[in-house]
């Protein structure tokens, strides 16, 4: 049956393998080798550096449409890219909310993309263990095993997805066929004024508009002011518009504050309201037995949205969110094609499909990084390190207020610290000498702090969501700090920054 | 200044890194070994098995609250789930649309996890690679320099970007402050009956509902029908509806039809419609000189969506978006937060931000893997093994119908092949018979093609994006699927099945 051509094409077939197993072996054992030695080094290295025009130029040009070989292309990679990380992985990297990794972490995405699985719910083991991960965190965050989840990239997806599910569950039509347009009143979500920007940018996302976000104030602890919320829906009710739900902020970013839970569960069911959280900050905190307390009225929430790539260190990308009610859940995202026709056996004859839940179809294996890792080292063990970084954050919180120098500009509920140096004498524009603080102490390579503005005052905000900082780390950081304020107070004084 | 509990609490503190890093290295080097003899020998496996109950039982179970330490964790992943890959790594697997990965990819996505950068656009070395990688995909699908991407998880987080920036773009309000019900008309999407699922999702989490989504009927090559699509847009204005965009399939999921680019991108430009490429399945081909011609048109698109991680191999997850406008595309989702405050300097003094482009905020190191294959492997030699594939896709098709009892059901423009055993003389209930068949073959082992129903009838359908798959795979493949057929066919004619 084969033709000439057939055969001659077939002799030619090659797949994208190596030709070389043992070559690429060998290396494979370099990069463990590399990999390890880097990480164990970390705190040798500068906290960040800003990669040097060098680097940089090698990090452009064309296509590549002749192959190298996998050995130059990772000396590339060695030579111009591995010494720029982020900087997360460094015990003194304190900004934004970043997670710092682990290395058993890492060698576990490499097992994940060797399977290479794609988790759309095929009945495979990477489905199973996406079952039993998300079975861990329903114990773990006190839910019931009946409440359905899914694995995203992050906290900004998780929210999207919960805020989703109170949608087309609260909207009382059918907001999936016929869209917001035919919403018979506004719909109106509320949150507190420190809420994390993807609560708004999944409102514009789902067509709602940032407008349908009803913006709450704070107390002075920075939590959401609740008598203000119950006036806030009470008059949106009387002015037409139809409430469908709150997110409560299981730690809040600029502050790390906890909105009262339960209050918040309690008024939603009073109110006929979807409860979401947004626990990226602090949901994890439930696997310590010391700050579980802290987030007392979680557990009774409709939805909650966490990052396990958090303060749970495993490797980006791991999100997560958890629906209370699986049919809501299913019937916001469950959708029927040919091509994914429901099979009676084979691969795709298994239950569940994990694209009924979100708006991912293909899927990589999130779940494998969790399960080694917990596995490895047990639940304790990270709620220890959440727990331990929590008492750093008041421990530099009672050095700063101890310094004259600093000024401390929030209370400290969770693992976050915000601050300035104010001067004795007091500087003249403190709001531009912290900002170029905190550029100082990056561009020096002390730390990694980032920014925040609270009250309109220009804030240093140092976030301890990293299991490799000590005590040590934090007052080397206050020395610099104070060194480098004084310096930079000393060229205002001079009239020169 | 220290009190006695600082002390105590200072010597107490504990990383998460390994106590024994000489055994987590020595692990590592198990592990690669491990992972490169189980991809060279893929090939002596079935393409597909069932976990078995002994695997599912020990993948339940509550969360571990003590740690078993890595090597124990390794040994139960090694145990329960290895074994039972999806499948998409072997020779013979050909369901739905799913890509292989390669070694040297699985070996980077350990690098890209021990960096464990955050890529929301930090100066950092992973932001320049993710630039690079946007600028080479640019190049190799004809869009200009200065035109806009990202890397997301899928074909489904490309497509709902897309289709925002399109609905931002066109809408002729402020669609992110009000909100889809704001909109003064009905606003309206075009695309094929054969257009992926994901693009009707991405209707509803958008707010503009399923409904305005205009399905237009295709032609006997499962094309979009072009004088169909123009009378829909004509009527839809005359009925005061607001035609928005325009959806070309760069190869359907069903049968790799690919829509007819230049007329559709000549037709947006004459309506002033966005036009959108969904590439997921075929928009990779343009990195072959042979399957380049077929794409024409696309380079002319506002925003394609497309899959690195299909036929370009590199492993889940790895999707993306580009966007012709740059502008557009950041007006579509730049935010604003005091925390996210741009700085001067330092490590948030760069210029862009990945998270002005997409819902996500936190980002993993896609571009790692993407970086590291290309420059190792070249775009020739995958564009080679793109073309190769879609040589066997027509050497199958070529043997398909050369046998009386298979008939083929559909035109084979690309990669995929949809056929059925019809039986000579023929079956009585060719699509029950057929659905047996697939779970027949999946379930022995031999093979995983998916199906799909064309013109109501039930398809055997087999999308060749498989770099490790050679013709012998294929002529065992229609040989057992013979066989098979003809066992099922006897037993219909005995009344049981």
């Amino acid at each position: 049956m084969l033709t000439a051509t057939d055969k001659a094409a077939a002799t030619q077939e090659a797949s994208l393998d190596p030709e070389d197993w043992d070559g690429l072996r060998a290396l494979g054992h370099r990069m463990v080798d590399d990999a390890l030695d880097y990480l164990r080094s970390v705190r040798e290295r500068p906290a960040w550096q800003s990669p040097p025009p060098a680097a940089r130029d090698r990090l452009r040009g064309s296509a590549p449409t002749q192959g190298q070989g996998a050995e130059a292309a990772y000396r590339e990679f060695v030579e111009n890219v591995l010494p720029y990380p982020t900087g997360n992985i460094h015990p003194r990297f304190w900004g934004w909310v970043i997670g710092s990794g682990t290395p058993l972490g890492a060698l576990t995405e490499m097992l994940a993309a060797t399977m290479n699985p794609n988790v759309g719910g095929f009945d495979d083991a990477a489905g199973l263990l996406e079952d039993q991960v998300l079975d861990w965190w329903k114990e773990l965050l006190g839910y019931p095993k009946s409440a359905s989840g899914l694995l995203v990239s992050g906290g900004s997806m998780a929210n999207l997805v919960g805020l989703a599910v109170a949608r087309h569950a609260q909207a009382g039509f059918d907001v999936r066929k016929a869209g917001q347009a035919a919403a018979p009143r506004p719909m109106r979500l509320y949150a507190s004024t420190e809420v994390h920007s993807s609560v708004g940018k999944a409102m514009e996302l789902l067509g709602l508009g940032r407008d349908a976000l009803h913006l709450v104030p704070v107390d002075a602890e920075y939590r959401i002011d609740i008598p203000a919320l119950e006036k806030a829906i009470a008059d949106d009710r009387r002015a037409g518009t139809q409430p469908f739900a709150i997110v409560g902020s299981a730690g809040t970013v600029n502050t790390g504050a906890i909105d009262d839970l339960e209050a918040l569960g309690a008024l939603c069911r009073r109110e006929g309201l979807h409860f979401h959280v947004d626990g990226a900050v602090g949901a994890l905190g439930a696997l310590s037995p010391d700050l579980r307390p802290r987030l007392r009225g979680m557990e009774k929430a409709d939805s909650i949205a966490f990052d396990p790539h958090k303060w749970g260190h495993f490797p980006y990308e791991a999100g997560c969110i958890l629906v209370r009610d699986a049919e809501k859940h299913l019937a916001t995202f469950a959708a029927q094609a040919d091509y994914l026709a429901k099979s009676e056996g084979g691969i795709a004859g298994g239950g569940k499909r994990f694209a009924d839940r979100g708006p991912q179809l293909s899927r990589g294996f999130r779940a494998l990084k969790i399960w080694m890792v917990m596995k490895a080292t047990g639940t304790n063990r990270l709620g220890a390190s959440m727990a331990q970084n929590v008492a750093q954050a008041a421990y530099l919180a009672q050095r700063v207020e101890a310094e004259k120098e600093l000024e401390l500009l929030a209370p400290v509920p969770l693992n976050i610290v915000c601050f300035r140096y104010r001067g004795k004498p007091a500087v003249a524009d403190a709001d531009a000498l912290n900002r170029a603080l905190v550029v100082a102490i990056q561009e020096a390579g002390i730390a990694v702090p980032s920014s925040t503005i609270l009250g309109g005052r220009y804030a240093i905000r140092v976030c301890i969501n990293n299991h490799r900082t000590r005590r040590e780390d934090l007052d080397l950081f206050l020395r610099e700090t104070l060194r480098l304020g004084r310096d930079l107070q000393v060229k205002e004084a001079h009239g020169h920054r």
